[in-house]
């Protein structure tokens, strides 16, 4: 028989999955879960989509080209415009999902054993595309402590070397919900240009920033045009997760085209989700805006009541929907299983992501979890109390 | 400006997309193309499939399962038995088309720098897939005048050696049309079994062979059930290329739970396409008898065609919808370009796919190119007559 791959062996399996079973289990028992662990939210689907997706009327459903529809495409530059953003559609190719982004962006950019610099706490999957993709990850430390804010230049400079090929930001962030401010931006750019690296910039979330500073996207940096690299999606955007439409921007017409050998490859990018994506540009300001303040009220609920109980700590993201929060545990892997194996009350418990999966070095956030506030308000709250009773039955609870 | 990655310079452009600005400058004087350059078929999508497309009412496309819909699988369960295949729903997993089936199994089974052995000429894009994934290609040559039959086991043997991780095969061939015989299955499984190999077996072509031989998918095999791996796609079977429908399939369990990270990473695979694809499953017989009549009388009306025109050879394809022809040019790639520059009779012209680029060594495939039989008869048999005055008047034209 043959064997697996030493790289796919390696890869770590997604620390939610591994809790799934468990979560199958205790519904089987009948106890009710409230699921912090995902980002797929609740909210409605723009009406615009589905109802283009109820009017398709074809008779032959064929490959779309492979850099997406042009008319799709068209409409995405006015899209990018609302926010000050300068694009032609050839800078823009859409792919499938944010994944292919980096699926596309990492080889394009990246030689095999050449490394990648991120932040962790970071989104588990950039770490799969990296293996996947040959790339090495060198992680940079961000803290709870500082809310998750950039390092300084000073650690990123030590971290630099000939390997080093590119940075790779998410803003606002998944998984700490921190938003980057002007000043950090700044010194990105200014670190990005001395070490002539590309700036990967996951912003997927930029609909959902909760301060009044202006925003600004990597693609507003002066004079690094050339190395940046927008991951793009609109499964957040429009709560349309499953259709399966992001983008790669660049405005770098050398890399561009050695994406689209990447994206010609694999022929097209889903027809349909680019049919529902393109009418969802067409969602009124009150639909975003109705979500907007959905999501304020459900941070501040969650946050604050987070920071009530004894012995956790979460800081106030400022963008996205999670947060990671510090709980007085001895290990996240181990809560995160008791939650579903051992706990309930009246019924019921929670689900959270251990935090240890978004960090390179996993000791790092071994009290850690992460939560996504993508449920009503009422049943924040009731999670809340929830992992309240939780955090006072668990065995390994520790003192902080 | 940091600059692109060495195997992003190195991958090969597609050779059929160096000619599309030669179509649309061709188009733009107004010269009808008869396009047998790809395999987009002009059959329509099953009624079911449309028809449930049409019926979707959700209020949030949500994430699908990674390994796609539980329902879909059970179905595939049952279409693959129709074909005498024994499969449980959890050896399938849905991918984003064939494509991804393969960005799965490449760098699941293959260590950087390992070799995958493939008959050329073969599937462009197979060769762009092993590039991204650090997979080194190894070709076996078939030749046409064998039809492009399976090589011997010696021709194998003398390729593979410690590096050599797996085999890929397409069957029914792309762009061959050659379907492999019980004997070369056969052979297929001694060799794959005694070095202990995958087998990578494409076969979204299944439906498409015409021969009154049983069928013998690698799925099959008996004693290598560890070792293959079939790629599949919904695209050709249902005229859904749009979706981006596929699958991969193993009963190997190891291999199977290490592809599940790689699909884990991307989070799902395409919701609405897998509704349309799961409704398509639906198709009454009569859908693929309609489209299997009208495929043998295309092939049958262009190869008988094709042989009649002096010089030109092409072998009778006993699957899929293509065929590789021998010309009498000096240069495939100067002749499809010349077809679309300086080319035309009576406004009209052809368009047809280099073979060089179906090569690992392009200077095998000179003097061939491939055709795609999706048009309409009346449409084939006008290609065939361009196809003539063109190769009469072609400055580059040989003596065969």
């Amino acid at each position: 028989m043959p064997s697996i791959s030493e790289r796919a062996a390696r890869m770590p399996a997604s620390p939610i999955r591994k809790l799934v079973p468990l979560a199958n289990q205790a519904k089987a028992k009948g106890i009710r879960i409230y699921h912090l662990n995902i980002g797929q939210p609740d909210i409605e689907t723009p009406k615009e989509g589905l109802e283009a997706l109820r009017h398709i009327d074809r008779k032959v459903l064929e490959y779309s080209p492979s850099e997406g529809i042009a008319s799709y495409r068209n409409k995405l530059v006015d899209y990018y415009a609302r926010f000050g953003i300068d694009l032609s559609p050839d800078q823009i190719m859409v792919t499938t999902g944010g994944s292919e982004a980096l699926q596309f962006a990492f080889p394009a950019c990246i030689n095999f054993g050449d490394d990648v610099i991120m932040t962790e706490p970071t989104y588990a999957n950039y770490i799969s595309f990296a293996m996947q993709a040959g790339v090495k990850v060198r992680a940079i430390r961000t803290r709870i402590g500082d809310g998750f804010a950039l390092p300084s230049i000073e650690e990123f400079e030590e971290l630099i070397d000939a390997d080093t090929k590119a940075i790779l930001i998410c803003n606002p962030n998944n998984p700490t919900g921190y938003l980057y401010t002007e000043e950090e931006m700044l010194r990105l750019r200014d670190i990005v240009k001395k070490h002539d690296l590309f700036l990967f910039s996951d912003e997927v979330y930029r609909e959902f920033r909760y301060t009044d500073a202006p925003y600004l996207s990597a693609l507003h940096l002066k004079g690094i045009e050339e190395n940046v690299v927008v991951i793009d999606s609109v499964s957040k955007r429009y709560s349309e997760c499953g259709i399966r439409i992001g983008a790669v921007i660049t405005r770098n017409k050398q890399l561009h085209d050695a994406m689209m050998k990447f994206a010609q490859a694999r022929l097209s990018p889903p027809l349909l989700g680019q049919i529902v994506a393109e009418a969802s540009l067409d969602a009124p300001q009150s639909y975003m805006d109705g979500i907007y303040d959905e999501y304020i009220a459900r941070r501040n609920l969650l946050v604050e009541g987070l920071n009530r109980i004894p012995g956790v700590y979460s800081p106030m993201p400022s963008g996205a929907f999670y947060t990671m929060a510090e709980l007085p545990i001895d290990d996240c892997d181990r809560f995160c299983a008791w939650l579903l194996e051992e706990f309930s009350y009246e019924g019921e418990t929670v689900m959270l992501a251990p935090g240890s999966g978004f960090y390179i070095h996993p000791e790092y956030g071994r009290t850690q979890v992460r939560m996504a506030y993508v449920l009503k308000r009422e049943d924040l709250q009731r999670a809340l109390v929830l992992l309240e009773k939780a955090l006072a039955q668990y065995p390994g609870r520790t003192n902080r």
